[in-house]
Protein backbone atom coordinates (compact mmCIF):
# COMPACT_ATOMS: atom_id res chain seq x y z
CA UNK A 1 0.00 0.00 0.00
CA UNK A 2 2.81 2.43 1.01
CA UNK A 3 4.62 1.39 -1.79
CA UNK A 4 2.42 1.69 -4.12
CA UNK A 5 1.61 5.34 -3.01
CA UNK A 6 5.15 6.54 -3.35
CA UNK A 7 4.87 5.26 -7.35
CA UNK A 8 1.53 7.38 -7.66
CA UNK A 9 3.35 10.25 -6.27
CA UNK A 10 6.53 9.18 -8.30
CA UNK A 11 4.30 8.86 -11.45
CA UNK A 12 2.89 13.16 -10.17
CA UNK A 13 5.89 14.28 -10.48
CA UNK A 14 7.13 12.77 -13.91
CA UNK A 15 3.53 14.22 -15.43
CA UNK A 16 4.67 17.37 -13.86
CA UNK A 17 7.90 17.58 -15.14
CA UNK A 18 6.90 16.62 -18.60
CA UNK A 19 4.79 18.95 -18.33
CA UNK A 20 7.60 21.50 -17.47
CA UNK A 21 9.71 20.99 -20.16
CA UNK A 22 6.72 21.73 -22.93
CA UNK A 23 5.93 24.74 -21.40
CA UNK A 24 9.72 25.52 -21.57
CA UNK A 25 10.37 24.19 -25.07
CA UNK A 26 6.80 25.86 -26.07
CA UNK A 27 8.39 29.39 -24.90
CA UNK A 28 11.74 28.42 -26.28
CA UNK A 29 10.06 27.67 -29.72
CA UNK A 30 7.33 31.01 -29.76
CA UNK A 31 10.99 33.42 -29.05
CA UNK A 32 13.11 31.55 -31.58
CA UNK A 33 9.81 31.93 -34.10
CA UNK A 34 10.23 35.62 -33.55
CA UNK A 35 14.07 35.56 -33.60
CA UNK A 36 14.49 33.36 -36.74
CA UNK A 37 11.70 34.64 -38.31
CA UNK A 38 10.56 31.12 -38.78
CA UNK A 39 6.61 31.05 -38.68
CA UNK A 40 6.60 26.83 -38.47
CA UNK A 41 7.78 27.03 -35.32
CA UNK A 42 5.13 29.50 -33.83
CA UNK A 43 2.91 26.92 -35.38
CA UNK A 44 4.89 24.18 -33.05
CA UNK A 45 3.75 26.06 -30.25
CA UNK A 46 0.20 25.81 -31.22
CA UNK A 47 0.39 22.27 -31.23
CA UNK A 48 1.94 21.93 -28.05
CA UNK A 49 -0.68 23.86 -26.04
CA UNK A 50 -3.33 21.16 -26.12
CA UNK A 51 -0.84 18.56 -24.73
CA UNK A 52 0.19 21.03 -22.15
CA UNK A 53 -3.73 21.65 -21.66
CA UNK A 54 -4.73 17.61 -21.23
CA UNK A 55 -1.68 17.68 -19.08
CA UNK A 56 -2.97 20.25 -16.57
CA UNK A 57 -6.13 18.18 -16.13
CA UNK A 58 -4.21 15.12 -16.07
CA UNK A 59 -2.46 16.59 -13.15
CA UNK A 60 -5.64 17.42 -11.44
CA UNK A 61 -7.72 13.88 -11.85
CA UNK A 62 -4.91 12.24 -10.33
CA UNK A 63 -4.38 15.25 -7.44
CA UNK A 64 -7.76 14.60 -6.45
CA UNK A 65 -7.97 10.96 -6.95
CA UNK A 66 -5.18 10.74 -4.22
CA UNK A 67 -6.82 13.15 -2.19
CA UNK A 68 -9.85 11.29 -1.74
CA UNK A 69 -8.54 7.62 -1.99
CA UNK A 70 -4.94 8.23 0.30
CA UNK A 71 -6.40 11.09 2.44
CA UNK A 72 -2.68 12.10 3.05
CA UNK A 73 -1.74 14.32 6.18
CA UNK A 74 1.51 16.69 6.37
CA UNK A 75 4.12 16.72 4.21
CA UNK A 76 1.89 14.27 1.25
CA UNK A 77 -0.78 16.13 1.52
CA UNK A 78 1.47 19.58 1.21
CA UNK A 79 2.89 17.73 -2.15
CA UNK A 80 -0.41 17.19 -3.33
CA UNK A 81 -1.73 20.54 -3.36
CA UNK A 82 1.60 21.80 -5.01
CA UNK A 83 1.22 19.81 -7.75
CA UNK A 84 -2.10 21.54 -8.23
CA UNK A 85 -0.79 24.22 -7.78
CA UNK A 86 2.37 23.92 -10.05
CA UNK A 87 0.26 22.42 -12.53
CA UNK A 88 -2.14 25.10 -13.18
CA UNK A 89 1.20 27.49 -13.29
CA UNK A 90 2.39 25.25 -15.86
CA UNK A 91 -0.41 25.66 -17.70
CA UNK A 92 -0.44 29.45 -18.10
CA UNK A 93 3.51 29.37 -18.86
CA UNK A 94 2.27 27.31 -21.98
CA UNK A 95 -0.63 30.13 -22.49
CA UNK A 96 1.90 32.72 -22.41
CA UNK A 97 4.01 30.72 -24.93
CA UNK A 98 1.03 31.09 -27.27
CA UNK A 99 0.29 34.47 -26.84
CA UNK A 100 3.77 35.40 -27.75
CA UNK A 101 4.14 32.88 -30.88
CA UNK A 102 0.47 34.86 -31.83
CA UNK A 103 2.15 38.15 -31.55
CA UNK A 104 5.60 36.48 -33.49
CA UNK A 105 2.97 35.48 -36.39
CA UNK A 106 1.82 39.21 -36.92
CA UNK A 107 5.31 40.72 -36.51
CA UNK A 108 6.34 38.11 -38.87
CA UNK A 109 4.72 39.84 -41.81
CA UNK A 110 6.72 43.02 -41.64
CA UNK A 111 10.45 43.95 -41.91
CA UNK A 112 12.40 43.25 -38.68
CA UNK A 113 12.31 46.36 -36.21
CA UNK A 114 16.36 46.17 -35.08
CA UNK A 115 17.82 42.32 -34.43
CA UNK A 116 16.68 40.92 -30.87
CA UNK A 117 18.94 40.57 -28.33
CA UNK A 118 17.44 41.50 -25.01
CA UNK A 119 13.80 39.79 -25.69
CA UNK A 120 15.79 36.35 -26.18
CA UNK A 121 17.89 37.16 -23.13
CA UNK A 122 14.69 37.66 -21.09
CA UNK A 123 13.11 34.26 -22.54
CA UNK A 124 16.11 32.38 -22.03
CA UNK A 125 16.45 33.98 -17.56
CA UNK A 126 12.55 33.03 -17.72
CA UNK A 127 12.51 29.40 -19.62
CA UNK A 128 15.69 28.69 -16.74
CA UNK A 129 13.55 29.55 -14.16
CA UNK A 130 10.58 27.74 -15.04
CA UNK A 131 13.07 24.50 -15.65
CA UNK A 132 14.75 25.02 -11.93
CA UNK A 133 11.49 25.38 -10.30
CA UNK A 134 10.52 22.11 -11.31
CA UNK A 135 13.85 20.57 -10.40
CA UNK A 136 13.62 22.28 -6.69
CA UNK A 137 9.92 21.00 -6.53
CA UNK A 138 11.34 17.43 -7.75
CA UNK A 139 14.49 17.40 -5.78
CA UNK A 140 12.65 19.43 -2.78
CA UNK A 141 15.47 21.89 -2.95
CA UNK A 142 14.86 24.97 -1.48
CA UNK A 143 17.97 26.92 -2.01
CA UNK A 144 17.20 25.89 -5.33
CA UNK A 145 13.46 27.65 -5.06
CA UNK A 146 14.84 30.33 -3.60
CA UNK A 147 17.13 31.32 -6.15
CA UNK A 148 14.38 31.17 -9.08
CA UNK A 149 12.47 33.66 -6.82
CA UNK A 150 15.18 36.14 -6.47
CA UNK A 151 15.78 36.31 -9.91
CA UNK A 152 12.18 37.42 -10.61
CA UNK A 153 13.70 40.84 -10.21
CA UNK A 154 16.59 40.82 -12.84
CA UNK A 155 13.82 39.39 -15.26
CA UNK A 156 11.30 42.90 -14.02
CA UNK A 157 13.65 45.20 -14.51
CA UNK A 158 14.98 43.86 -17.72
CA UNK A 159 11.73 44.24 -18.94
CA UNK A 160 11.58 47.61 -18.06
CA UNK A 161 14.46 48.70 -20.34
CA UNK A 162 12.89 46.71 -23.40
CA UNK A 163 9.91 49.10 -22.79
CA UNK A 164 11.66 52.02 -22.35
CA UNK A 165 13.57 51.36 -25.48
CA UNK A 166 10.79 50.51 -27.24
CA UNK A 167 8.84 53.74 -26.26
CA UNK A 168 12.11 55.80 -27.41
CA UNK A 169 12.26 53.71 -30.81
CA UNK A 170 8.37 54.48 -31.58
CA UNK A 171 8.66 58.39 -30.53
CA UNK A 172 11.49 58.51 -33.24
CA UNK A 173 10.24 56.86 -35.99
CA UNK A 174 6.27 56.22 -35.84
CA UNK A 175 6.62 53.32 -38.63
CA UNK A 176 7.61 51.18 -35.78
CA UNK A 177 4.94 51.65 -33.74
CA UNK A 178 3.20 48.37 -34.87
CA UNK A 179 6.10 46.26 -34.13
CA UNK A 180 7.16 48.28 -30.77
CA UNK A 181 3.96 47.21 -29.58
CA UNK A 182 4.42 43.72 -30.34
CA UNK A 183 7.84 43.75 -28.78
CA UNK A 184 6.04 45.49 -25.92
CA UNK A 185 3.87 42.69 -25.17
CA UNK A 186 6.02 39.77 -25.76
CA UNK A 187 8.24 41.26 -23.09
CA UNK A 188 5.11 41.82 -20.72
CA UNK A 189 4.58 37.62 -21.67
CA UNK A 190 8.30 37.06 -20.90
CA UNK A 191 7.66 38.82 -17.51
CA UNK A 192 4.54 36.90 -16.55
CA UNK A 193 6.37 33.17 -17.46
CA UNK A 194 8.76 34.94 -14.77
CA UNK A 195 6.07 35.13 -12.33
CA UNK A 196 5.05 32.01 -13.04
CA UNK A 197 7.96 30.32 -12.46
CA UNK A 198 8.07 32.38 -8.67
CA UNK A 199 4.85 31.27 -7.71
CA UNK A 200 6.31 27.55 -8.21
CA UNK A 201 9.31 28.46 -6.20
CA UNK A 202 7.27 29.74 -3.66
CA UNK A 203 4.70 26.64 -3.55
CA UNK A 204 8.48 24.41 -3.21
CA UNK A 205 9.39 26.17 -0.17
CA UNK A 206 5.91 26.05 1.60
CA UNK A 207 6.35 22.36 0.75
CA UNK A 208 9.51 21.77 2.20
CA UNK A 209 9.42 23.90 5.17
CA UNK A 210 5.62 24.10 5.90
CA UNK A 211 4.65 27.34 5.78
CA UNK A 212 4.07 29.97 2.99
CA UNK A 213 6.34 32.68 2.24
CA UNK A 214 4.26 34.12 0.18
CA UNK A 215 3.42 38.34 0.27
CA UNK A 216 6.45 38.44 2.84
CA UNK A 217 3.71 37.10 4.95
CA UNK A 218 5.52 36.64 8.13
CA UNK A 219 6.38 40.02 8.27
CA UNK A 220 3.33 41.60 7.85
CA UNK A 221 2.17 38.96 10.62
CA UNK A 222 4.66 40.43 12.98
CA UNK A 223 4.60 43.82 12.49
CA UNK A 224 0.66 43.38 12.83
CA UNK A 225 1.49 41.46 16.24
CA UNK A 226 3.91 44.21 17.36
CA UNK A 227 1.32 46.99 16.34
CA UNK A 228 -1.33 45.39 18.37
CA UNK A 229 0.73 45.21 21.50
CA UNK A 230 1.99 48.53 21.58
CA UNK A 231 -2.09 49.19 21.33
CA UNK B 1 -18.75 16.75 14.44
CA UNK B 2 -21.16 17.17 10.98
CA UNK B 3 -22.33 20.53 12.02
CA UNK B 4 -19.16 22.08 12.75
CA UNK B 5 -17.44 21.32 9.13
CA UNK B 6 -20.45 23.07 7.62
CA UNK B 7 -20.02 25.70 9.91
CA UNK B 8 -16.17 25.66 8.67
CA UNK B 9 -17.48 25.18 4.94
CA UNK B 10 -19.58 28.48 6.11
CA UNK B 11 -16.44 30.23 7.08
CA UNK B 12 -14.29 29.50 3.85
CA UNK B 13 -17.37 30.73 1.64
CA UNK B 14 -17.72 34.15 3.77
CA UNK B 15 -13.91 34.31 3.46
CA UNK B 16 -13.51 34.01 -0.65
CA UNK B 17 -16.90 36.44 -0.80
CA UNK B 18 -15.43 38.84 1.16
CA UNK B 19 -11.80 38.31 -1.03
CA UNK B 20 -13.75 38.86 -4.08
CA UNK B 21 -15.67 41.76 -2.68
CA UNK B 22 -12.38 43.34 -2.19
CA UNK B 23 -10.32 42.34 -5.75
CA UNK B 24 -13.67 43.63 -7.33
CA UNK B 25 -13.63 47.29 -5.25
CA UNK B 26 -9.82 47.16 -6.47
CA UNK B 27 -10.51 46.75 -10.04
CA UNK B 28 -13.94 50.02 -9.70
CA UNK B 29 -11.36 52.32 -7.17
CA UNK B 30 -8.14 51.45 -9.95
CA UNK B 31 -10.31 52.30 -13.54
CA UNK B 32 -12.62 55.27 -11.37
CA UNK B 33 -8.73 56.82 -10.23
CA UNK B 34 -8.16 56.98 -14.32
CA UNK B 35 -11.47 57.86 -15.50
CA UNK B 36 -11.75 60.83 -12.69
CA UNK B 37 -8.18 62.25 -12.59
CA UNK B 38 -7.91 61.31 -8.94
CA UNK B 39 -4.59 59.37 -7.47
CA UNK B 40 -6.16 59.02 -3.81
CA UNK B 41 -8.45 56.32 -5.71
CA UNK B 42 -5.23 54.89 -7.04
CA UNK B 43 -3.38 54.65 -3.27
CA UNK B 44 -6.85 52.91 -1.92
CA UNK B 45 -6.12 50.52 -4.12
CA UNK B 46 -2.43 49.62 -2.81
CA UNK B 47 -4.36 49.40 0.75
CA UNK B 48 -6.27 47.04 -0.49
CA UNK B 49 -3.36 44.91 -1.96
CA UNK B 50 -2.02 43.17 1.75
CA UNK B 51 -5.63 42.57 2.86
CA UNK B 52 -6.35 40.71 -0.48
CA UNK B 53 -2.65 38.66 0.01
CA UNK B 54 -3.58 38.17 3.22
CA UNK B 55 -7.02 36.71 2.64
CA UNK B 56 -5.58 33.69 -0.18
CA UNK B 57 -2.86 32.96 2.64
CA UNK B 58 -5.95 32.44 5.54
CA UNK B 59 -7.48 30.42 2.60
CA UNK B 60 -5.03 28.40 1.59
CA UNK B 61 -4.78 27.52 5.38
CA UNK B 62 -7.96 27.11 6.16
CA UNK B 63 -8.20 24.78 3.40
CA UNK B 64 -5.15 23.08 4.60
CA UNK B 65 -6.43 22.17 7.62
CA UNK B 66 -9.99 20.99 6.78
CA UNK B 67 -8.22 18.24 4.05
CA UNK B 68 -5.68 17.33 6.56
CA UNK B 69 -8.41 17.11 9.46
CA UNK B 70 -11.63 16.38 7.94
CA UNK B 71 -10.52 14.18 4.99
CA UNK B 72 -13.50 15.09 3.08
CA UNK B 73 -14.61 13.05 -0.47
CA UNK B 74 -16.45 13.97 -3.13
CA UNK B 75 -18.37 17.39 -2.98
CA UNK B 76 -16.78 18.56 0.32
CA UNK B 77 -13.58 17.57 -1.14
CA UNK B 78 -14.49 19.27 -4.60
CA UNK B 79 -15.48 22.34 -2.48
CA UNK B 80 -12.34 22.78 -0.83
CA UNK B 81 -9.94 22.22 -3.78
CA UNK B 82 -12.33 24.83 -5.90
CA UNK B 83 -11.71 27.17 -3.03
CA UNK B 84 -8.07 26.76 -3.20
CA UNK B 85 -8.26 27.65 -6.62
CA UNK B 86 -10.58 30.46 -6.11
CA UNK B 87 -8.42 32.14 -3.64
CA UNK B 88 -5.43 32.34 -5.93
CA UNK B 89 -7.37 33.74 -8.79
CA UNK B 90 -8.87 36.30 -6.83
CA UNK B 91 -5.65 37.38 -5.48
CA UNK B 92 -4.46 37.60 -9.13
CA UNK B 93 -6.92 39.96 -9.73
CA UNK B 94 -5.73 42.15 -6.81
CA UNK B 95 -3.09 42.56 -8.37
CA UNK B 96 -4.15 43.40 -11.81
CA UNK B 97 -5.69 46.06 -10.08
CA UNK B 98 -2.47 47.09 -9.00
CA UNK B 99 -1.11 46.71 -11.95
CA UNK B 100 -3.95 49.07 -13.14
CA UNK B 101 -3.29 51.87 -10.55
CA UNK B 102 0.18 51.82 -11.02
CA UNK B 103 -0.21 52.86 -14.75
CA UNK B 104 -3.01 54.69 -13.87
CA UNK B 105 -0.92 57.00 -11.17
CA UNK B 106 1.93 57.34 -14.30
CA UNK B 107 -1.00 58.47 -16.68
CA UNK B 108 -2.33 61.07 -14.36
CA UNK B 109 0.96 62.96 -14.55
CA UNK B 110 -0.21 64.00 -18.68
CA UNK B 111 -3.26 65.79 -20.04
CA UNK B 112 -6.02 62.63 -20.06
CA UNK B 113 -5.77 61.37 -23.83
CA UNK B 114 -9.53 61.33 -24.62
CA UNK B 115 -12.80 61.06 -22.37
CA UNK B 116 -12.36 57.17 -21.29
CA UNK B 117 -15.48 55.21 -22.39
CA UNK B 118 -14.61 51.86 -23.42
CA UNK B 119 -11.88 51.50 -20.88
CA UNK B 120 -14.71 52.13 -17.76
CA UNK B 121 -17.30 49.78 -19.87
CA UNK B 122 -14.69 46.73 -20.18
CA UNK B 123 -13.77 47.26 -16.40
CA UNK B 124 -17.33 47.32 -15.45
CA UNK B 125 -17.54 43.70 -17.55
CA UNK B 126 -14.99 42.18 -15.66
CA UNK B 127 -15.79 43.05 -12.06
CA UNK B 128 -19.22 41.90 -12.85
CA UNK B 129 -17.81 38.66 -13.96
CA UNK B 130 -15.65 38.61 -10.86
CA UNK B 131 -18.65 39.18 -9.23
CA UNK B 132 -20.95 36.90 -10.73
CA UNK B 133 -18.75 34.23 -10.95
CA UNK B 134 -18.44 34.32 -6.58
CA UNK B 135 -21.83 34.31 -6.43
CA UNK B 136 -22.01 31.15 -8.74
CA UNK B 137 -19.97 29.36 -6.54
CA UNK B 138 -21.95 30.41 -3.22
CA UNK B 139 -25.00 29.11 -4.66
CA UNK B 140 -23.37 26.45 -6.63
CA UNK B 141 -25.36 28.10 -9.84
CA UNK B 142 -23.95 26.02 -13.02
CA UNK B 143 -26.12 28.40 -15.21
CA UNK B 144 -24.16 31.32 -13.75
CA UNK B 145 -21.22 30.10 -13.60
CA UNK B 146 -21.67 29.56 -17.71
CA UNK B 147 -22.39 32.85 -18.39
CA UNK B 148 -19.42 34.43 -16.88
CA UNK B 149 -17.78 32.21 -19.04
CA UNK B 150 -19.50 33.13 -22.23
CA UNK B 151 -18.96 37.11 -21.69
CA UNK B 152 -15.62 36.50 -22.06
CA UNK B 153 -15.01 36.69 -25.45
CA UNK B 154 -17.03 39.96 -25.43
CA UNK B 155 -14.11 41.49 -23.33
CA UNK B 156 -11.52 40.38 -25.31
CA UNK B 157 -13.50 41.67 -28.81
CA UNK B 158 -13.87 45.19 -26.76
CA UNK B 159 -10.26 44.82 -25.83
CA UNK B 160 -9.51 44.38 -29.36
CA UNK B 161 -11.15 47.38 -30.60
CA UNK B 162 -9.39 49.36 -27.98
CA UNK B 163 -6.25 47.88 -28.65
CA UNK B 164 -6.62 48.98 -32.78
CA UNK B 165 -7.96 52.42 -31.63
CA UNK B 166 -4.74 53.73 -29.68
CA UNK B 167 -2.63 52.16 -32.33
CA UNK B 168 -4.68 54.34 -34.93
CA UNK B 169 -4.08 57.70 -31.92
CA UNK B 170 -0.16 56.90 -31.80
CA UNK B 171 0.02 56.80 -35.90
CA UNK B 172 -1.59 59.94 -36.17
CA UNK B 173 -0.45 61.79 -33.07
CA UNK B 174 2.46 60.50 -31.97
CA UNK B 175 2.96 62.90 -28.43
CA UNK B 176 0.37 60.30 -27.50
CA UNK B 177 2.16 57.49 -27.86
CA UNK B 178 3.13 56.85 -24.21
CA UNK B 179 -0.23 57.57 -23.09
CA UNK B 180 -1.73 55.50 -25.76
CA UNK B 181 0.92 52.59 -24.55
CA UNK B 182 -0.46 53.14 -20.59
CA UNK B 183 -4.20 52.36 -21.49
CA UNK B 184 -3.28 49.71 -24.11
CA UNK B 185 -1.84 48.20 -20.68
CA UNK B 186 -4.81 48.99 -18.94
CA UNK B 187 -6.94 46.76 -21.47
CA UNK B 188 -4.81 44.03 -21.43
CA UNK B 189 -4.77 44.15 -17.40
CA UNK B 190 -8.48 44.08 -17.52
CA UNK B 191 -9.10 41.29 -20.14
CA UNK B 192 -6.62 39.56 -17.90
CA UNK B 193 -9.21 40.18 -14.94
CA UNK B 194 -12.19 38.36 -17.23
CA UNK B 195 -9.78 35.58 -17.75
CA UNK B 196 -9.18 34.98 -14.08
CA UNK B 197 -13.22 35.09 -13.30
CA UNK B 198 -13.61 32.93 -15.94
CA UNK B 199 -11.35 30.37 -14.27
CA UNK B 200 -13.22 30.71 -11.29
CA UNK B 201 -16.55 29.97 -13.71
CA UNK B 202 -14.77 27.18 -14.64
CA UNK B 203 -13.83 25.91 -11.25
CA UNK B 204 -17.71 26.14 -10.19
CA UNK B 205 -19.37 23.94 -12.82
CA UNK B 206 -16.53 21.21 -12.21
CA UNK B 207 -17.69 21.77 -8.29
CA UNK B 208 -21.51 21.21 -9.40
CA UNK B 209 -20.69 18.58 -11.80
CA UNK B 210 -17.83 16.63 -10.64
CA UNK B 211 -16.22 16.97 -13.91
CA UNK B 212 -13.94 19.55 -15.66
CA UNK B 213 -15.26 21.55 -18.51
CA UNK B 214 -11.83 23.47 -19.20
CA UNK B 215 -9.64 23.50 -22.18
CA UNK B 216 -12.70 21.96 -24.04
CA UNK B 217 -11.79 18.62 -22.41
CA UNK B 218 -14.80 16.44 -23.39
CA UNK B 219 -14.14 17.44 -27.51
CA UNK B 220 -10.63 17.03 -26.97
CA UNK B 221 -11.19 13.10 -25.32
CA UNK B 222 -14.25 12.07 -27.81
CA UNK B 223 -11.81 13.54 -30.88
CA UNK B 224 -8.78 11.00 -29.72
CA UNK B 225 -11.20 7.88 -28.71
CA UNK B 226 -13.04 7.97 -31.83
CA UNK B 227 -8.96 8.48 -33.44
CA UNK B 228 -7.83 5.75 -31.88
CA UNK B 229 -10.94 3.48 -32.74
CA UNK B 230 -10.78 4.32 -36.30
CA UNK B 231 -6.91 3.01 -36.33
Amino acid sequence: MERQFDAELNALNEKLLHMARLAEESVALAVSSLKNRDEALAHEVFKRETAVNLLEIEVDEVCMRLLALRQPVASDLRFITSAMKIGSELERVGDLAVNIAEVSVDLLKHPPLKPLIDIPRMASMAQGMVKDALNAFVNRDEALARSVCERDDEVDSLNDQIFRELLTYMMNDQSTINRSVGLILIGRHLERIADHATNIGEDVIYLVKGKTIKHHIEEIRRESAAKSEAE
